[in-house]
């Protein structure tokens, strides 16, 4: 795996463990203030920083998954910008949700990668339209 | 708007037309051979050309929509990668399905834009989960 394939995939776990504590801070502090963000519960695309943090305020405390398994993490880098995808399942209550996520990461000019796109949603959410 | 913006815009769109009139190519011929892939109906990732191939020629000349519209086009691009995000209303049969879609774009050696990345859900697909 590459230098940064680690770095990037060591960052979302990261931010992954706080988020299944309720602390949804692990991702607003690596998202770059002109992030793009879509999850399964939005009615549009929401931009910027300031409206993740809005949304993601709403949820803080409120969700707790006891674990995780991410699956097949990749990660595409060329120069200063990187894709992530995976699959991940959560474990909650007994019950596993499936996602499917997306995250593109730039690198900043002093160094620091910084998410700039975020795409969750449900895998397999629907058989057939 | 950006140059960049204006070409892989563009592309997109050409290639959505294609798609409404049930043609797959649009988008394969525009995706680089190395392409992830997430829809609404897989089970896991979809990795490579070849597979993304295999599960269009499923539905070649099965989807057919009456018309659609792009919602807010927004491209983040840095060197030779761009990052297209926009919600899509697609109507079919006095239906509207709306989607979120994130496509990652790559400038190959050949200057030639190809698309890396692509992530198709449905917007709103849960309220709560």
């Amino acid at each position: 795996m590459s230098e940064i394939a680690e770095i990037i995939i060591k960052m979302e776990i990261t931010a992954l463990e706080r988020w299944n504590n309720g602390d949804p801070s692990g991702f607003l502090e690596i998202s770059d203030k002109d992030v793009v963000y879509f999850d399964p519960m939005t009615e549009l695309r929401i931009d910027g920083l300031e409206s993740l943090t809005e949304l993601y305020e709403n949820i803080r405390g409120k969700i707790f998954v006891e674990k995780h398994k991410m699956l097949n993490p990749k990660v595409q880098s060329l120069d200063r910008m990187a894709v992530l995808t995976y699959n991940l399942e959560s474990y909650v209550e007994n019950k596993v949700v499936k996602w499917n996520c997306t995250e593109v990461y730039q690198r900043q000019s002093d160094e620091k990668w910084k998410i700039i796109q975020t795409h969750w949603s449900l895998t397999n959410a629907v058989k057939e339209l």
